[in-house]
């Protein structure tokens, strides 16, 4: 029913996209892991490891690294997109001319575009002249770290194509990594870009110190209000009470090296945005990104974020952090 | 519209028991604490401290101590009954020529007994002759320890009557405690007893070391399975995407200091239940319990919950819990 894909390349040779890779060739593939700097192809060639993004892993055989992005392309059954989210729209405008026809595009990319209100597979549609229905979004509770040293997890593949799912659930399925398959890519997407938001609102509330119970009313309410956003735009609720919504929020809210916790911790110390972001030595947390594009899509579409708006005001209105937990207690009472 | 409660009962002094007491006396109650050891009354009363079950926090001038139980509900408005949920039975058979007629009764008890399925407010009704619209149960994300140091929670206040809820929620609280109320008391407490088996199955998980990714799986299906036992038996879906199930098991499996994920870290290390309930000095950590009574509910309504499931398997059946993650890799590949 489903082709099998058994080459495929993975465009981005950062931690997630070395991991994927990996995980693709753990599954039997044969796949080409192009990384924009030579040396960082050079060293998966010789060392078998990506020391700059994954160190201490070492990678499979079928493993091949390249900076020569017509060679990776070359002959493959799909593609995955494993560029940041920021650069995502100016690499499509790159890669567009040179990416076979018809082949399933596999993103791992999370966010809603800054300005337009696109999320990221609606960039790589429109940038990338890309038919929605190839698009595979991969999500879900998949710390890099744990699923590079085989930890076991499960994992969500969103294609309004059931069938294209289908095809990169078989291709990438393996003892440690277990895919499943959803057609709802709106509520994958902004499940996978909230939940950004509310690791950084739990860092902020980590920061303060106000303990565990805050933080998980942080995270139901958090999901509460992503879910009810997704809902206005087409998706399904049960995407997000899932291993794309829960999942992922609860393994990013509890990872210690997340960056949103990092930088939630920053700015609870009375940083300011700008000497926080400098601190994180120019590595950005996403939800400092999400919280602008995901309120300003609350917005436009009338529906009530208040844990988003106050993560907003935080990082942009300098609201002092400590203002932030009123959200949860200064409501007039009612029913939930 | 409410009734205002100003004398409470509160019946029990353990950790949880005396904690609630605080919040009812801290937002302005007059509370009476009932010890059944006198040694527990006479410390409150003289030191304002309960150094068995809170050290280190002092309880304000309007909580009272008393181990004289006709003297602690003696012109309550209301009575809190904070007893360990497998002792609720043989209490209510002592309490219940004793409780005031028509005032509201509030449960801090969750689980569901073993051998009848009957959930800890039907044991109250049924045992104290109380009828259920006069039972308002207290849950959600409220670890004692933090709130006994007024840091910020939100709870859930359940009564079939919204107007006896309301009456308790004014009651209770304060700038720390915001407590929100709903009509669904077989979710309130299908998902207060649910939790305890899914932070059991992370406390394994976490002793196995198969990381966060896992543990915000076994999280997502195992709320998923509790719903689906939930919906069964009459409740709301909303009920558990809310604070009295995902925030109530998110705060619980966040703890370090469960007794779930440590009796897990035991399992996982080898020992048999006997020897790791021995270990924890004769603490008893509710999934061991709620598993049973859990999976017979399951079984009886014909409810596919393989978490529980898994769970009741380690313990009782001696399943070594290194097969029990395999509920989640192990299945055919399939949609969420």
């Amino acid at each position: 029913m489903t082709d099998t894909l058994q080459r495929l390349a993975v465009l981005g040779a950062g931690s997630w996209g070395t991991t994927f890779a990996k995980v693709l060739a753990d599954a039997g593939r044969d796949v080409t892991l192009w990384a924009r700097r030579e040396s960082v192809a050079t060293a998966i060639r010789d060392t078998r490891r990506n020391p700059d993004y994954l160190p201490g892993v070492d990678l499979p055989e079928n493993l091949h690294g390249t900076s020569d992005f017509d060679a990776a392309l070359d002959g493959v059954d799909a593609v995955v997109l494993a560029v940041p989210s920021q650069a995502l729209r100016e690499n499509m405008r790159v890669f567009r001319d040179s990416l076979p026809a018809r082949i399933p595009v596999v993103s791992l990319a999370k966010g809603v575009e800054i300005g337009t209100g696109l999320r990221m597979s609606e960039v790589i549609s429109r940038v990338g002249q890309i038919d929605p229905e190839r698009i595979v979004v991969l999500t879900g509770p998949n710390l890099a770290a744990e699923i590079a040293l085989t930890r076991p997890t499960a994992s969500v593949l969103a294609c309004t194509d059931h069938d294209r799912a289908r095809a990169v659930q078989e291709a990438c399925a393996t003892p440690y990594f277990r895919p499943f398959t959803t057609t709802d890519v709106v509520g994958a997407e902004i499940a996978g870009t909230g939940k950004n938001i509310i690791a950084l609102a739990c860092g902020i509330a980590d920061g303060l110190g106000l303990g565990l119970n805050a933080g998980a009313s942080l995270i139901t309410r958090g999901l509460n209000e992503v879910t009810r956003l997704g809902v206005e735009l087409g998706a399904v609720p049960a995407t997000f009470a899932g291993l794309a919504g829960l999942g992922d929020l609860v393994a990013t809210c509890w990872s210690p090296l997340s960056r949103n916790r990092t930088l939630g911790g920053r700015l609870a110390a009375g940083m300011g945005l700008d000497a926080a972001l400098e601190a994180a030595g120019g590595q950005v947390a996403e939800g400092v990104v999400s919280c602008r594009s995901v309120r300003d899509l609350a917005v436009r579409h009338k529906v009530d974020m208040p844990i988003t708006e106050a993560v907003y005001q935080v990082c942009y209105r300098h609201l002092p952090p400590g203002q932030m937990i009123r959200f949860l207690m200064d409501q007039p009472h009612s029913a939930e």
